[in-house]
C-alpha cells in the first residue's frame, strides 16, 4: 500500500503549497482522493500514469478539494483517454462538471460515471474481488465524506511441497488457497491448515478530511493501518477549529487513539504556521505513532 | 503599458507550461485577461497584488482559458477582499461560477459583477476617463471574444513657465491641458498651442485568442501598438489549425501586417513543438516586428 501526497494544505494553492489531493495505490488500484486546483500538474510531477486512475473520490465540494477535477477530466479527454472514469462525490458534482463540458462544447470520448453520495451513514460504494471502499460521514460546513479503503482477506498461502506430499491433485489448489479442506488422491480429507498458512494481512487506509472532531467515526475506522485525519490547527487555535468545523492535531490524535489505528498521518494544515513539527508534537502528547504528510511525500505501508 | 505573461500554452497545464492568462497594466488599471487553471499561483509568483485586479476578461469557456477563475474568486474571498470584482465573459459564466459557490455554500463578501457577452459585433464593454475596452469577435469552436484595450487621448502637457509668462491665471490650467484657448489676466486670448504641447501618444493592446484566421478583425485592431494573436501551430500543421479553429504563426503575421500593428506577440503554442523559435521565423516571413510570449515574461511597451 503506497500513498502519494500531491497536496495537503488547506484553503488556497500557493507557490509551494498544494491543496488536498492524494493517490492511494492498493492492490493494483490507483485511487485518486480529492482533487484541488493544480492536481493534474502534481500528478505529472509524481509521474503517475493518468490512465491508471479509474476512480476519483471527492470528499466535499469546497474548492481546495475539487477545483482541479474538471481540468483533469478535460485533460484526460485531450489525451484521448478511452478508459472509464468513476467519480464518487456529493450530489451536485455531476451538474457542475457537465455544465462546464456543455459550456465548452467538449464532451469526453470516454465514459464518465458519476456516483453521487447523499447518505449520512457509512455505505459501501466500491467493491471488487480484492478491495472495498466505504464512506465515512464527516462533520464539516458542507456535506462531506471521508473514505475507508480496505483490502479483503486475501488467499491463504499454499505450501506446494506440502500439498504434493499430501498427494493432493493440483485441481484442488485454488480451493486450498480459499481455505477449504480437500480430499486427496487416496480419498483422505486433508485439513487446510496442514498445507497452507495465512495470507498477507489485509491493509486498510482511512481518509478523513475535512471534519470537526467526531467520535462517531471511530467504529468505522477501528484498527485501520493508517488514518489520515485533518489537523488544520494547533491547540492555540482550537476556537477556530470549532468555528470553521476543522480539527486540531491533538483532536486528530484523540480519534486515532480511540480507534486503535496503526499510524496517524496529519495534514490539511493551515498555512499560518511556520513549521509543521509542532503539529506532530501536539498530536504525540496523545498518540505516539504520528507522521506528517507533506506535498511530494510518498509513504509505503 | 506593461504586459505580464502568466501562461501562454494551449490545451493543458504542465509542470513548466501554463495555460492562458496575462495581466495588462495600463493607466493604473490591472486587467486580468483569461484565467487558466493555476493562474492564482502564477499571480503570486509574479508578485501581483490581488487587490489591484478589479476587472477580469474571459475570452471563451474552454478550460485552458477559464478553469482557474472560480479558484481565484474563492481565494479573493478567503483573503477577505472587499473590492468589487467585474467579470466579462461569454453567457454562462455567471451560472457556472455561482453554481460552484452554491455547492460550496461559500458566497463572496465582496461584490461580484458579471458582464455576460453575447454580441457578434464589437462593443464597448468598459470605459472610464482614461481607458476603453472593446470586444473583438473571434472565430473559434465556441463563442469567443478578443479584447481591445485603448488609452484615450490624454491631456496636453502644459508648459507652466510659458503659461506664467503669458499671464494666465492658474484657474485656467485645467482647460489648457484639455486643449482650449483661454483669456489671460490682460483680456488677451492665448492660443493653446503656444503654452502646451501634445500629451503622450495613447497606447493600445489587442488580445486575440483563440481564433482561426479572421480578416474581419482587421478594422477593429487597426494600428494597435501591440497585437497578441494566437499561433497554436506552425505552417506544417495548417490543416490542424483549420480543423480546430486555431491559427498558424504565419496567419497571425498576416493579420498583423494588414492591420499595420506595431508589434506582433505570438502565443497559445501547442506543446508538440520543441522550440518556439520556428514560430518567430515563420511569422517574420510576413511581418518583421514579432516577439515570442513565454510564461514569466514581462513586456514594457
Amino acid at each position: 500500500m503506497r500513498l502519494s501526497i500531491l497536496g495537503c494544505y488547506s484553503a488556497t494553492p500557493r507557490t509551494l503549497n498544494n491543496t488536498t489531493s492524494q493517490v492511494l495505490e492498493i492492490n493494483n488500484h490507483m485511487f485518486l482522493i480529492d482533487c484541488g486546483e493544480g492536481t493534474q500538474v502534481q500528478l505529472r510531477k509524481h509521474k503517475i500514469k493518468f490512465n491508471r486512475i479509474k476512480h476519483i473520490f471527492i470528499s466535499h465540494l469546497h474548492g481546495d478539494h475539487f477545483f482541479g477535477l474538471v481540468g483533469l477530466i478535460s485533460t484526460f479527454r485531450l489525451l484521448t483517454r478511452e478508459t472509464d472514469l468513476h467519480i464518487y462525490g456529493p450530489k451536485g458534482i455531476k451538474e457542475v462538471v457537465t455544465l462546464q463540458m456543455k459550456l465548452a462544447d467538449s464532451w469526453t470520448n470516454y465514459n464518465l460515471i458519476f456516483h453521487e453520495l447523499t447518505s449520512n451513514t457509512s455505505e459501501l460504494i466500491f467493491e471488487d474481488e480484492k478491495v472495498e471502499v466505504h464512506t465515512i460521514p464527516l462533520d464539516h460546513r458542507v456535506y462531506t465524506n471521508g473514505f475507508l479503503f480496505k483490502e479483503k482477506v486475501g488467499d491463504r498461502k499454499l505450501n506446494v511441497r506440502a500439498a504434493e506430499r499430501a498427494n493432493i491433485d493440483v485441481a484442488y489448489y485454488r480451493k486450498l488457497k480459499q481455505g477449504f479442506d480437500v480430499v486427496n488422491e487416496d480419498g483422505v480429507t486433508i485439513k487446510n491448515e496442514t498445507v497452507t498458512k495465512a495470507g498477507n494481512k489485509p491493509k486498510s487506509y482511512a481518509f478523513c478530511s475535512d471534519t470537526y472532531y467526531k467520535e462517531d467515526i471511530i467504529p468505522i475506522i477501528k484498527k485501520v493501518d493508517v488514518l489520515y485525519h485533518e489537523s488544520t490547527f494547533l491547540n492555540k487555535h482550537e476556537h477556530l477549529a470549532l468555528k470553521t468545523k476543522h480539527s486540531t492535531a491533538k483532536q486528530a490524535a484523540s480519534i486515532a487513539k480511540q480507534a486503535h489505528v496503526g499510524t496517524l498521518l496529519l495534514g490539511h494544515y493551515s498555512t499560518r504556521y511556520d513549521s509543521l513539527e509542532r503539529f506532530k508534537e501536539e498530536a504525540q502528547e496523545v498518540f505516539e505513532n504520528v507522521e506528517l504528510s507533506d506535498d511530494g511525500k510518498t509513504f509505503e505501508f
